[in-house]
């Protein structure tokens, strides 16, 4: 973002527990990142409007730099028809359900948006400035409140017949398992997203198990996070060092579904519960040695995303400016 | 294969249970197949002997009808690399472990052979001869001795980045169940396979439980087969219903992961095990039903292939009519 006279793209992610928002230029170039929390409690309403806010924010700083709008991209954590600018539903943001979010926002802000599903935007990221730049295929899985993917086959983002393809948090790894959020039971997201996580905290805390969360829950219960729960584990907390080893276990399982069945070149892991790192990583890798086959497994490459949480946002982005015909991709 | 003075392909599968041989034309004629039982104990030598029989059979055959031979498809359940004519490994076909299969028949035979993996086959059959005549992307799944799959995005075979992807019997649908026979601990196939019903019926029997499979059982139990589970079943057996309601239910999970995940236009199910029909169907979409999201699923076809279990035999000769030029496929 050094220049101005430039074309930029807003980037803008919504998640279950995050709003991130930035002007992201052809060349990945950033500005410093806005994050606010995304306001709970199923109002739709409070949520197009934190956005709008951010958007202005961002067109005003953009007309101020000289910086001409190419659109804004927005990433949500749930199913999205971009066509048709609507969100069907996003069991881990209260409130959307046939939600004509591109129409709301475009009556309150000044530039077109271009709805996208935050994990095929992280696989963009990806596939654009992280860990895939130059490889065939992969797959994002974004680990937050629950668990996306973003799917890339022969450089094309797998949209599947409904447009809304690619949700790996919903294949099923314990069949008569976990409720999940969607209404099923057992799946992926159920076992190795933050809400799982949460879920087994607050769980062992119930039991009486002996844990340095019991301060933090006993005082503020419903503040208690992954960030909590990763800190009490690298302080040697036993409790919650299980909690996040059995999340890793799972997200193996689910690394081993994928691995056979699809094979890519990379997985990465973005979102914000890939800071956990190796927390999860190490008994993810594990199973996923355990379970895959050796043949397929050794062409796929695992790794954390160094994109993290502003995956989707800078994915959002692009995808706005590859539309525009503002990115050149080698090999594309 | 109505006219002489043509090109056909042979087309040819390996299964668990059975090898299947016939000539296939460009229009999809097909000669009256052989089927030979796959020998059994882990003995490669036979089963490359077999093939190489059946194979000289078909030659001998289009040589006396003036047909010229474009080559010979050869369709084999388990992980091949068909660049390099090797089956890495078979778990399903005892004794095949990184075998040269393309040149060992190659020695015995006077026609190119190409390996394929077979549910590949089976998928390429569908999109040319089956249900998927003019879909863009589809599943097939095999549902036999073990569980394969092909899958067809945007009318591409996806090799993944092994040559070998496509192993959805190996997705994970139960972490901690049974035993599969690729080693890991439940996999799809390990539940909805014709190896998990014959595991179920025989634990029944061994628990004791009362069903016309007893009297089968008790004389030739080697020889129970899932065509004996499925005719008790339609003749009112309430455990063998139970056997195959319990596997369809798990199909059903699989399929859930498989139209979240990919949300093809299509899934069909092939193999000797589509023979169940509604017995496996019905609970399998029941539970697809509540399992998938709406969206996706009401854009995904799911259907029993009406080439059932010539559908490896006939893609894998498909295949090799098509590198050949010898299909004129629309829309491809």
């Amino acid at each position: 973002m050094r220049e101005a006279g430039k074309v930029a793209a807003i980037g803008a992610d919504l998640g279950g527990t995050n709003i991130r928002l930035a002007l992201v230029d052809p060349e990945g170039g950033v500005s410093e990142p806005y994050r606010y929390p995304t306001p709970p409690g199923g109002e739709a309403a409070a949520i197009v409007e934190t956005l709008a806010q951010g958007i202005r924010v961002l067109q005003h700083q953009a007309r101020a730099h000289g910086i001409r709008l190419a659109g804004c991209g927005l990433g949500v954590a749930g199913l999205v028809d971009g066509q048709a600018g609507l969100v069907y539903t996003a069991p881990n943001v209260a409130g959307f359900q046939n939600l004509p979010l591109k129409k709301l926002l475009e009556e309150k802000v000044d530039v077109p948006v271009t709805l996208e599903n935050d994990a095929n935007a992280a696989a963009f990221a990806e596939y654009w400035l992280g860990a895939g730049r130059g490889v065939s295929s992969l797959i994002c899985l974004t680990l937050g409140t629950g668990i996306g993917s973003g799917i890339i086959l022969e450089g094309k983002l797998l949209r599947g017949a409904s447009g809304a393809a690619g949700e790996a948090g919903h294949m099923v790894v314990e069949a008569e398992g976990e409720r999940c959020g969607c209404g099923a039971r057992g799946c992926f997201e159920a076992y190795a997203s933050a809400t799982a996580i949460l879920r087994d905290a607050r769980a062992a805390l119930a039991r009486g198990e002996g844990t340095s969360l019991r301060e933090l829950f006993g005082t503020r219960p419903e503040a208690l996070s992954t960030k909590d729960v990763c800190d009490a584990a690298r302080a040697g907390d036993p409790v919650a060092r299980g909690i996040l080893e059995r999340a890793g276990r799972y997200l193996g399982v689910g690394l081993a579904s994928l691995v056979n069945l699809l094979n890519p070149d990379l997985i990465t892991l973005a979102g914000g519960l890939a800071a956990a790192g190796d927390l999860l990583l190490q008994p993810a890798l594990a199973e996923l040695e355990r379970r895959a086959f050796a043949v397929l497994l050794c062409r796929t490459r695992v790794e954390l995303s160094a994109l993290a949480d502003t995956a989707g946002m800078l994915g959002a982005a692009g995808l706005v400016l590859a539309d525009g015909g503002h990115l050149w991709m080698p090999g594309r």
